[in-house]
């Protein structure tokens, strides 16, 4: 198989339907963001150490975010939605999970320790890049909703287990020293 | 010497010929873009093991993409253009050279496995981030077109080593579960 | 405490002094380029090798780099800045010292040597991102413009400090074949 097509030479390409896109179309920049966030996802999942489940749900993760692609990539009405509450929900769960492992922090934190935390904490900030992108897509075009939720809960997730991987390696997170108490314990899921 | 000159504290700075330009122009995106893909790529070489000609290829690719970010600093008038047609054609040589190593595959792959090969995945998708600069550029301003079609052949490329990274060191490419049969073996040059 | 508030599931997003705004606004996009910056020095610690000053001194850019989000997310009347232009005199006198290190060159080097070197340049380009969102957003909005000659100088201390960490290790910068000369060595204090 030749994987190089020539077709895009010009600036153009083509989305899921067959339809014709310039290659800087905000939907091609929101979906291009999440495939380089799976890349860097896939990087991740090489400096976790002693700790195979953990590497399963990054895995996952990399199919939902294929899920997510797909949809950003389908026009309405050329294709079925992927991504539903389910994932969402899914990684709510993770999340809860991871909760209790590191300790509590009310002031920001360095995003550093070991290999693997900053790389997942490169994650965190490419997911809210790609949401970024997603959220100016969505102003003014018809898109299945749930992905923009899912996207958002995702850089919770990558921020929990950022925190998770140092704890499990022992390291503490270093503190911003000038940060007020911007994690409140009593915000609970009850209030929100 | 002294490496800062505090000339573009206030935003502006100058191309080649001297003309002044907003940093945040979109000739500056675009070469600036070229810049952090080259840098992912020095940072793909350290990764590499046991194969010496692919990190030759890829300093060779450094050297081009300097070759790209001089034309994309050149305005019209001010300079003769680096990139012909002979880079593309050289890196479709490339391109086709590593085809055969890998198993060939139908559905979309989760980018990951070695180190090496996420690096490269992640080169692939900010080739893609630097193509989409590039292309919003050339819609309202003269520039070597040849660029474009560089660039647009390097995300294969880098596709094509990503998996011939994890093929080198025995590791299989994990498939998108819900993937269509998207790459096409009866897709030929000759049809294009 | 949960992380997740669902607070932000529709597009919209908070600053400080409690104002709504939409999460693909320039000021949004300009502290989480800051964000994703910050993120890459963390990983660019874990890479460094034998020198324990250069790791503080990236801890304290850290550090600095909050104080950048904080005031790029602090509106007019909002809060009290933070930088100031004694961090660009602080960071003009890190990248002094380590000027006598490595050897003077006159052509762009090719951005990778080692781990440490290569993840550096990257910081460097990321930095000229974030600079470029900068620009954007103070075109039309008021802020504390210490910031933008801070974050300036910054990708000039990353390119400082990767040839550094090249030296260190005794790797010897691959020149760009067909540079010009480039790098000036009577560029002096005193003319700029
Ligand atoms: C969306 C998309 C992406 C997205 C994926 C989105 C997501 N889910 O996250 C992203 C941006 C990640 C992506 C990346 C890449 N993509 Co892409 N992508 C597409 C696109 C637009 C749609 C693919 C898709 O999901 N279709 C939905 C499927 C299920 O429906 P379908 O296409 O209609 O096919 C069904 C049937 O009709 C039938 N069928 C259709 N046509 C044909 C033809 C033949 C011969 C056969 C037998 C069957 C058949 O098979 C399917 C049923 O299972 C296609 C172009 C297009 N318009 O199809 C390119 C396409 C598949 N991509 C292509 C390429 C090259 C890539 C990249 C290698 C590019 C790069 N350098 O990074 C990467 C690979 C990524 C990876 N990790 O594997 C090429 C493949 C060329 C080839 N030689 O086969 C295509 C065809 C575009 C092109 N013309 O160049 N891609
Ligand atoms: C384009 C450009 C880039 C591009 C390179 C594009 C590419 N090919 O990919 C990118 C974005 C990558 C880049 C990065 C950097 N750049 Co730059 N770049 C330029 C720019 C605009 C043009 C350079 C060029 O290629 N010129 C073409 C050459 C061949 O032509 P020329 O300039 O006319 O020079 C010829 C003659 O006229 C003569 N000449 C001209 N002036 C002088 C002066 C003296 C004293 C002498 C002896 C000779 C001489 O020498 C040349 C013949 O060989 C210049 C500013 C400018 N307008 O010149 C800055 C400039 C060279 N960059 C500079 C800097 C600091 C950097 C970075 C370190 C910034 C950073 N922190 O990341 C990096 C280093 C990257 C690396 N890996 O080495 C500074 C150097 C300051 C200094 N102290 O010398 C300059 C001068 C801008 C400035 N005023 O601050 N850059
Ligand atoms: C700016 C900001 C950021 C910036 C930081 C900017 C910088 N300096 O670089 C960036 C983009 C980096 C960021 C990242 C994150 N942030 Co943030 N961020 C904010 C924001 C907008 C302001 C925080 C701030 O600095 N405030 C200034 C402080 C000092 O003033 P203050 O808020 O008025 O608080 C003072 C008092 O009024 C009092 N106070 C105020 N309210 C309350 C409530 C209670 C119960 C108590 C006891 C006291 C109290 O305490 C402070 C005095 O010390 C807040 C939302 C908001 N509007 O407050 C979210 C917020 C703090 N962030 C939040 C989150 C989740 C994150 C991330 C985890 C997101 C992610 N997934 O990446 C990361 C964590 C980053 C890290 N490394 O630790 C949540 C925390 C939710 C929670 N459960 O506590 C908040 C509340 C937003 C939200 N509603 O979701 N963030
Ligand atoms: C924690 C803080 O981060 C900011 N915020 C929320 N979403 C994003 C995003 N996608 N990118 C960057 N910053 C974001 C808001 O200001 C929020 O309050
Ligand atoms: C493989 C698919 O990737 C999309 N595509 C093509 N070029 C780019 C780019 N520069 N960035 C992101 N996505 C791109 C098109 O939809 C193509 O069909
Ligand atoms: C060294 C050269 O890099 C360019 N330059 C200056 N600032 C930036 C930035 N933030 N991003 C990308 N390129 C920049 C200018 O053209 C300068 O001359
Ligand atoms: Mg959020
Ligand atoms: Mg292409
Ligand atoms: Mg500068």
């Amino acid at each position: 198989m030749q994987i190089y097509t020539r077709t895009g030479d010009k600036g153009y390409t083509k989305i899921i339907g067959g339809i014709q896109l310039a290659k800087d179309s905000q939907r091609i920049k929101a979906y291009g963001t999440i495939d380089e966030l799976n890349s860097f996802v896939g990087y991740a999942i090489t400096l976790i150490k002693n700790n195979d489940s953990l590497k399963k749900e990054l895995i996952q993760i990399q199919q939902y975010l294929f899920d997510c692609g797909n949809d950003l990539a389908t026009p309405t009405g050329k294709g079925t939605y992927r991504v539903t509450s389910a994932l969402t929900e899914w990684i709510e769960k993770c999340i809860d999970a991871h909760a209790g492992v590191p300790q509590e922090v009310e002031s920001f934190i360095l995003p550093g320790g070991s290999q693997a935390a900053s790389i997942l904490h490169i994650c965190r900030t490419i997911a809210r890049r790609a949401e970024r992108e997603i959220v100016t897509f969505q102003w003014t075009n018809d898109m299945n909703e749930e992905v923009l939720i899912f996207v958002n809960r995702l850089s919770d997730y990558f921020f929990s287990i950022a925190r998770v991987a140092n704890a499990n390696e022992g390291i503490e997170d270093v503190l911003y020293e000038r940060s007020g108490k911007v994690f409140h314990m009593d915000l609970k899921k009850e209030d929100l």
